[in-house]
């Protein structure tokens, strides 16, 4: 077993603290990777706090994971010692379901196995990339490019892939008009993407403050959703919006924003469901659709397309003792746009 | 002006009764259409009713409206006296619009002319089918075949229409598995449409009685929604699911039942808003949409294709002096599966 050092919550009540743990040997098919950054997702305090389900305690979060191979299985075939690697929400799945054949383990009809608080085939806790080292199947391992600065590329690990995914599958692109509700870590990396793929992009915010973040982002228009002027001129007019946002939300607004065909895509999940009368679908034939995170193959498709096209996360790279602040900061949305933690202050 | 004889709800508080006013003369575009048969639409009641907003009174209901032409005014190119036309949910929108252009004159951005409780350009109430005549533009008014029975025409100028259109645009066939939820008036046409276009249709219903209804329909399969080991051989498997339900209903529950990529499609409305929480959507990538009626081209599309598919509804045709009989047994679902208005009982 391998020796690992962490830094965990012991129980729903406790802040996180260091701890340390053992991970499984490098098997045939495993990788070995030291980790060097890991970014800090909102659900990672979701999840520490059993905003969603009852977590699995002592709970080591982080699927934002990047760092470097030390050691890979004899039978591995895609990773050397040495290359960059990451590993996002998932290390493992089925794998022989309709969805894990198709590439969507996200949706792997049996259940994936997620990279924290998830249990391993076995039974066996997983525990995320708050650590300094992980070990996992390289199937579910992405390679990293070495053009682009890496703690920047961690985010593209779960930020990255939930706001891409969905924009891909919608074919979002030139034409097209995309509303980005939130303007987080999801939120820029929705702007980013929807920018690269030729679509006008409006970032929708109560805050007037976040104009100017929105517009070095590269959003085309920024709307503020409490003034009724700016709102009566976009009524009606997106094609898409991408809802980041987590927090409970007056859908029957935003479906009036929507043009006929629209679709409000949800990638944030706020606790409470949501109210959405049937009207203001049927009035327009609009949708209200989801999308979870991206399957292996898309994962890859996203890094690379982001290492041709020089796209990363904004950051703030953290020292791992700074981690409960940057819960505090993150909460009350004090961060541009993702924090990330520098692995060598653990 | 044309002296019209109807039906007529006085007030909100009113039964149904028989009522004398006014049509426009024919004007140069207009089509003068002896009215023979008028479905029973849901809508009629819940518009008397106020169920869904504040009514024009007196109102004449009914826009599932057949009959003959009498008389076609100077520049009307289309009709001639004596074929036989229908004129559904719509007598006129704005035409100019994006949507109108299209032939999606449902979703008229300037709003559309509703047959019956609307009111026209020159701000007098439109007047429904459940009356001897009606004048009606020639572009909101419909070539019916008369290889059909003309009784069973009428539902599909609104509940044909309403389940035909979203099938189309989300291109259900071969292929799809297709579940119709509730066997009413829509329902009934969902599952004719379905079968027609390919689909594997399964109906679910709280009623293990209507099985053999189901069937005699076309529907391939059934399933009893309170039956959980029905429920659980079909969880997770449908493509589509067609909602016609009206009353509230647990959408968790339905999005469940959908397949990866599923869409929930409503065409009933429900007066409370759907609750829906994000997380159903989101594990498994499940849209819930809607769909109004359709546009003039797609309802003329539909009603060709009905009548080279030899396809129409099933009916009760009914004397006009037992429509409130008609309403107490439709809204208790005891019809099979539109009441129809023979209107030479007026």
């Amino acid at each position: 077993m391998l020796q690992t050092k962490g830094y965990a919550a012991q129980t729903v009540e406790s802040d996180l603290a260091p701890w340390n743990f053992e991970r499984r040997d490098v098997g045939p098919k495993d990788v070995h990777i030291e980790i060097l950054f890991c970014g800090v997702c909102h659900s990672d305090l979701h999840q520490i706090k059993n905003d969603w389900f009852p977590g699995i305690f002592p709970m080591v979060p982080g699927h934002e994971i990047v760092g470097r191979v030390v050691r890979t299985g004899s039978d591995v075939k895609k990773f050397k010692k040495g290359e960059l690697a990451g590993v996002g929400c998932l290390v493992d799945s089925c794998r022989i379901c309709e969805n894990c054949k198709q590439g969507l383990e996200q949706y792997c009809l049996n259940g994936s196995v997620a990279t924290y608080n998830g249990r391993a085939k076995d039974g066996s806790p997983t525990y995320g990339g708050y650590s300094n080292q992980i070990v996992v199947h390289e199937d579910f391992v992405l390679h990293i490019s070495e053009k682009l600065p890496l703690s920047a590329v961690a985010p593209l690990l779960c930020a990255g892939i939930t706001t891409y995914s969905p924009l891909r599958f919608w074919k979002v692109g030139k034409g097209h008009k995309l509303a980005v509700l939130g303007l987080g870590g999801l939120g820029h990396m929705a702007v980013k993407f929807g920018v690269a793929f030729g679509a006008e992009v409006t970032v929708l915010s109560t805050s007037p403050s976040k104009e100017k973040d929105a517009k070095a982002l590269g959003a085309h228009k920024f709307v503020v959703t409490t003034d009724s002027k700016q709102v009566a001129a976009v009524k009606g007019t997106f094609n898409f919006i991408l809802d980041t946002v987590s927090a409970k939300h007056d859908m029957s607004f935003y479906l009036s924003l929507l043009a006929t065909n629209g679709i409000h895509i949800c990638v944030g999940a706020p606790p409470e469901p949501h109210l959405i009368p049937a009207f203001a679908l049927m009035g327009g034939r609009k949708s209200v659709s989801g999308s979870g995170i991206g399957g292996l193959p898309e994962t890859q498709e996203m890094l690379d397309y982001c290492a041709d096209n020089n796209i990363v996360s904004d950051i703030e790279i953290i020292d791992i003792k700074y981690i409960q602040k940057a819960y505090e900061r993150m909460v009350r949305g004090d961060v541009h746009y993702r924090f990330v933690i520098d692995m060598a202050t653990l």
